[in-house]
């Protein structure tokens, strides 16, 4: 059980975390003859270097980041952010003016990037599943072409595998955010009130998770419907909580960078039979996945063990797995979603140290979908719970 | 001056304001001969869809509107979005079950496309300046494989143009949402207090904000040090506030999916001659900028306008223009930040309904930084200020 009584952990990383990460890339690099690996995605250039800015939000400016086959990393960045980079674990900051009128950064980078891979003919590069260069089109055709000689290698698989085992330091802020949001959950029944618009259970969930110590509530989504909900991705309308409405809080918040991602269910006066037994059977797939993760699994084992619950009837008929949700969970860490996923494909071995969410979810009723999340770190025997354990029965408030 | 008396404006939007935004796109195309438009970003498939969710935040599946030469948007997405999909502007909702093992909607969105080109040769894509796909680059070169016979046409200026100019509806949404955020910006004299942790200062900032009526507080940074700052996108330290510190913050709040981005700056306690200066010049060249500010103006001009005031040496001695921050401002809307660039390149042409931010930015004294932020509409005759505008004088708390 998450342990709330724990010190808070300390911001920020030592420097020497950074450079086990970059070793480790730079292990990879050395297997796969690799001169440099250029990063361009906020996620990728924060776990490297420690750059952590909300100011990824504006798309005005690309930002790049060299892995070189020894040493810190390279930024090449608009000056704008040079202070911020400078204190990161970085050994040179190149910059430009940017916006510029023309070329906008492409041949600093270019630049850079040949003094780096000197003799080599190989650049790595996040070319997969879950990743997206934050740079324009023509940019990047402009990139291949000036590096037309270069052969542009996926190191996809590598980077997610080294991102997807967290350290001591990494597990204590994730361990911290779960802790805090479970207070948030538990908390929820003394105030939320029927007849309360979703809209203002979702600004009263956001002021009370700041009040327990979240940095940032970057993803609320939630949903409410007589007898059930059918959409786990919405916005919050205005409509007033009524008696029957089950109800649906999914939050991914913040705490240093780091994201718990989990939902909590209520229903409002009572519940339908159908939704205690939905809930139930959410609760039982998650016990099902909790009971069998160990190192040495699979992600797909982890789908097959909820799956067994969720759909009996699919899976005796053979059926091919996999939901309108398309998975039963996924990784967890820096972003809201990291790989693996639980799916009937996904073969990711499960290792120690790994930080992942169990999210069963159900069709049940006229079209309803009903989803649990939690939270759990793989420990080197089974699993640690993050989030604390939601009830089996549908909370009523 | 802003109005915060005004009612509040309804969320969401008529779909003819979708079918008005798709019909100029659909001018575009066929000016170019376009058979279709590709869309693969939040902020564009939102403007044409109204397909508003955070779960954008989650990186793992692909997600794809195309606009046809004629009609709705088609949307081809991860079944997990149709709920929400089906209540937006779009006349077809294709999905597949995502994550996928090995297609991930590549396929599917190649035939879809393909039957909205029909004999078209032509595909409109955002490649330019402030785009960026999110796709993985391995998909997008294998939708570049499969269309290999379909030149890629690059309207991001078309697009950005149309994104420009406001509707009376977005209008009505930025002017709340500037409002709002005026008056917590007004409030913070009243609970700043010397000895306050920057972070805690962000956190009761991001309360009261949540409080006043934003939706998210969704970017919030800001620098705090004695006699001055000198980064300013940089997340806070724990570091108290001090007699003598200047500190700023900048925040990009959302109110139904629309950005205010402005800053305020101030001094605890008292502040020295240089800081005082600073913040008069930073005031002295938004007020000339908004002297110039009407329709047929461009960008370079408010640019030019505020760099007379700010670098009059620099300026009498030709000098370049642009300085660390790269610009003086920028466009608003369902982004933090949207083109036009106030610099001495972009030589957009102001018009009437454009959400405009003057950013003054400046050096003084030992290597600080300070800049001043606020948020216009630019009117057929001149500028409306959204955000309420500072005191000349900076504050001292």
């Amino acid at each position: 059980m998450t342990d709330t009584l724990v010190d808070k952990p300390s911001r920020g990383f030592e420097m020497a975390e950074f450079m086990r990460r970059c070793v480790a890339a730079q292990d990879v690099m050395a297997v796969h003859g690799l001169g440099a690996i250029l990063l361009a995605s906020e996620a990728d250039i924060r776990y490297f270097t420690g750059f952590m800015t909300q100011f990824w939000q504006s798309p005005t400016r690309p930002w790049f980041v060299i892995l070189p086959a020894v040493g810190a990393p390279v930024a090449v960045i608009p000056t704008i952010g040079v202070p911020l980079m400078q204190a990161c674990y970085v050994s040179d900051v190149r910059s430009w003016a940017s916006p510029a009128a023309t070329d906008d950064g492409i041949s600093l980078l270019v630049d850079t990037l040949r003094q780096h891979l000197g003799t080599s003919e190989r650049l790595g590069l996040l070319m997969g599943r879950e990743t997206a260069l934050r740079v324009p089109l023509r940019d990047i055709f402009a990139l291949t072409t000036a590096l037309a000689d270069i052969e542009m290698f996926d190191v996809t698989v590598q980077l997610q595998q080294i991102r997807m085992i967290k350290s001591p330091a990494e597990i204590a802020k994730l361990r911290h955010i779960c802790g805090c949001v479970s207070d948030v959950f538990d908390g929820v029944p003394d105030w939320v009130v029927k007849g309360m618009p979703l809209s203002e259970v979702f600004r009263q969930f956001k002021i009370k998770a700041l009040q327990a110590g979240v940095d940032d509530v970057s993803y609320l989504v939630g949903s409410a419907g007589q007898g059930g909900y059918r959409d786990i991705i919405a916005p919050p309308t205005d409509c007033a909580l009524r008696n029957g409405d089950v109800f649906m809080l999914d939050t991914g918040s913040v705490w240093d960078g780091y994201f718990s991602d989990f939902d909590r269910n209520f229903a409002i006066g009572s519940a339908s039979d159908a939704a205690h037994a939905a809930h139930h059977c959410l609760y039982d797939a998650t016990e099902a996945a909790l009971a069998v993760t160990r190192p040495g699994i699979t992600a797909k084992d982890l789908y097959v063990a909820m799956d067994v619950i969720l759909r009996p009837d699919a899976v005796s008929a053979g059926g091919s797995g996999g939901d309108d949700v398309g998975r039963y969970g996924h990784g967890l860490g820096i972003q809201l979603t990291e790989p693996p996923s639980h799916t009937n494909w996904d073969e990711t071995v499960i290792q120690s140290g790994m930080a992942l969410t169990l999210e069963p979810s159900i069709l049940y009723g006229n079209g309803y979908l009903m989803a649990a999340e939690e939270n759990i770190l793989v420990t080197e025997t089974g699993a640690e719970l993050l989030s604390r354990r939601c009830c089996r029965d549908l909370p009523i408030v």
